[in-house]
């Protein structure tokens, strides 16, 4: 099945540079595109691949359109955002190939018949679902999902097979939650009395506004009193953790392995590269970018980008960087004596000048 | 259902202030409390929150009472741990809320004959119980729970779903596993041999005492000749590693995201923060704290609160903090050219001086 | 069940000092090794154990074997690597109580009709196995594994229980992938568009190699466009997180908690310790060793063995070099000012004593 270039610019705008009329099979990356495919560029070191392309047609940039637009081999779109262009794209390519879905409750699922299914939803085998839990339209439940009581899952949003979503929690609208993610398990809370943890339960939900996508065994908790908040259009990478009482603001997104401590409330618009952790209670301000593997132990409240990692040297190189790290302080004493020798070395030299 | 404020001194203890038959709903946190709600104060800088709450009652410190009971509006509940204290009236209101379980094996599960289930145990929907497991009295095992081939649930524990749980692995009374998590797994064990790795079999067990909680998404391995011991009272919370043959001494805590590796012997009482990381085959002693983020490299004989991560900063300055990082033993080297020179310098001086 | 000394040597290889008709039950670590246990010294600092051993047989090295094979209290078999022969020997024995699989099908299973499943494979109780799905001989899929749309899984291979392993995604023979784990589920991809994320489709899959070990809640991703790639051998622990486009060389083994970002090139032979991570888009050569907690943030062209992280130390010591590290930059311009007065102090001396 194809698609001629002109159809995508009456969906998804652009100025047509070229043959309206070109079919269009799919979409593949610069140097792999064949003559039925469509391609991208939006980083400009690979302008010079993109001249090379064998593809049909190119998403490009203005600026790009201007400066080599005319040495491309193919027709061109030209558009301020090529890479969301490209995303919405491929998102056209990729639906015509899906295989269609029919809706219904898969024989083998355990639904509770207080259980509020609607009909265009699909609930896949072996599935869970128990009382009160309420799944949207078009939503999709794959195999071995476990949808806990009076939770609510919103329209078209799709939990891929062998996800865990507790009792009370929510989901909004278009929402991707993937396999073994757990949402909505107790927060880690415990007030120690001689020694002993005693725990204290977890009453709080989980509420996750529309279009936000969940990772591969993320796991969010609920929680202690109050709710855990994920804000409209969050998007969680695999592996993360968000501890209870976090508030997510809309539209950050976090790389795998992150996490997230008790009560941390996180502005919109961030970035968490990898394995970046933030602690407790912190407040983080809108539009903050953290680099991967840094340790948040502070609240930041101006936007900006923030690292802190220790960097990366041979074995041996770190052992003595490692080593001197460690005495720091003496390495200070030092200097400061230096300095206070200097200082006197310095002072008669102007008197004697100044004899 | 309300309980009166006598009640829960009759239960829990503590010298009450005010009137016993005030009627309590539930418990919720200083600045939301109602009329109809009991709060608690256990950080003194809470005090003024304290004193403004609407609550029909404060559980507070004998300091605390003290210093400004009087000034409260509502009655006040004086004991020697006030957050302990409201873990277990939190624990009650919660467990008056509890929709009662009904015991007996989900049609849908799978259980071998020859598994020993308890008549008051609660076996849901999907779950596989494999032969010669042992399910304890009143112990549930959520929906999809997977339970290996003799493996041991003790009375009173609770698996939530999803949770994997392997052969011939052992549970303790009144534990809580989380869902996603996974006991026995088999530990990371190979031998290389010319650049090719043969698996070890883990022929280990876990061994997991009473009154633990794991969390979600955790994982905990089998071990590989020996056992992995999990003692009494240990808190795991989600996302975390620990790896074959270690030992957890009682009541140890770790947050989100923490990695045990092999055959480390860790301590009792001890505190992990979220992230951190232990190497294998250390040993830390009792009452060890560590910070988040830190890598414990080498084994901890003294009690006490360890750290060791790399301060946050703007990105730019960590762009140079870290380029001297990687330069310090050349800093080392000039400090010590310069203290060479003022001692050449300050030598004569002194001769100078004593001629 | 019993096995004749002369039956390992024979199978194994190896020279027997010793009588080959003794019979042993099992193997056992040094010191716990009774009269009916063969045991291995791989490691020298236990030569004194391997002395003092009760064991029937111990697996030594051609050196330990001339160094102190004599003062041993059993028999000995000389091995090149003993570590090895303790990895085969320990197989063998775990093979004789393997509790024998029967093929077959589960009736509470779900597999769609046009999957082929050999005769020889196992599949559990809650399985789901979707269209056209391949699962080859003597395969075991354990309890509650989702094996998604002409996913392929090699014969001889393992999935323990509630595995997840995404449509089109393919593992090779021989292979183990343990609970928890998912395979296959989205890379994370999103072209930003005015402060709002656009999902890119992710639509290459996951190809696992021969001989591959993927440990328990471990998250591969699958591809953007084109494929990530697993090769022989390569030996994943728990909790890792390897994201869309990587490609890991053979007989690569990453512990615990690492974690890979987007379309990083890893070199065979590599090894990395426990939450080590690597940034996206970079490339590691071969035999590269990169320690815990260290965090690969260039490319590395250069075998060897690498670190970065900061050091533990006593928490009010690392708040004295952690505030140091901050100001590394004052405490360079410091010495720099040092350097600059000690020169001008110095200079007129050379001068004068030119004089």
């Amino acid at each position: 099945m194809t698609t001629q270039l002109g159809e995508l610019v009456e969906r998804f705008g652009g100025r047509l540079v070229g043959n309206p009329n070109i079919e269009i099979l799919g979409i593949a990356p610069l140097t792999e595109a064949a003559a039925t495919h469509i391609t991208f560029l939006s980083n400009p070191k690979f302008r010079e691949q993109a001249l090379q392309s064998q593809a049909a047609a190119i998403i490009l940039s203005v600026a790009d359109e201007e400066l080599m637009g005319a040495g491309c081999q193919g027709a061109r779109i030209v558009t301020n955002n090529p890479y969301a262009y490209f995303a919405r794209a491929a998102q056209f390519f990729s639906a015509l190939q899906q295989i269609p879905v029919i809706p219904g409750i898969h024989p083998s699922a355990s639904v509770d018949p207080t259980a509020h299914i609607a009909d265009s939803a699909t609930i896949g085998a072996h599935v869970t679902v128990e009382a009160n839990a309420v799944i949207g339209e078009h939503a999709m439940i794959d195999a071995g999902c476990f949808i806990g009581r009076s939770a609510c899952i919103g329209a078209n949003t799709h939990l891929f097979a062998n996800v865990t979503f507790h009792a009370q929690c929510e989901m909004g609208e278009r929402g991707i939650i993937h396999s073994g993610a757990v949402i909505g398990s107790d927060g880690f809370g415990f007030a120690n009395e001689n020694g002993v943890w005693i725990k204290i339960p977890q009453t709080g939900r989980v509420m996750i506004a529309d279009d936000v996508e969940i990772g591969a065994n993320t796991s969010i908790d609920r929680g202690a009193l109050a709710d855990t908040v994920i804000e409209n259009g969050v998007k969680l990478d695999n592996q993360i953790q968000i501890a209870h009482n976090c508030h997510i603001g809309a539209h950050t997104a976090m790389a795998g392995c992150v996490g997230v401590a008790g009560s941390a409330h996180i502005g919109k618009n961030c970035t968490f590269g990898g394995a970046a952790m933030v602690l407790g209670h912190l407040t983080i301000a809108d539009n903050v970018h953290i680099s991967s593997g840094s340790m948040v132990s502070r609240s930041i409240s101006e936007a900006g980008h923030y690292t802190g990692f220790y960097p990366l040297a041979k074995n041996a190189e770190w052992e003595k960087s490692a080593a001197i790290v460690r005495n720091l302080a003496s390495m200070r004493e030092k200097i400061r004596a230096l300095e206070k020798i200097v200082k006197t070395l310095t002072s008669p030299n102007i008197e004697k000048n100044n004899e």
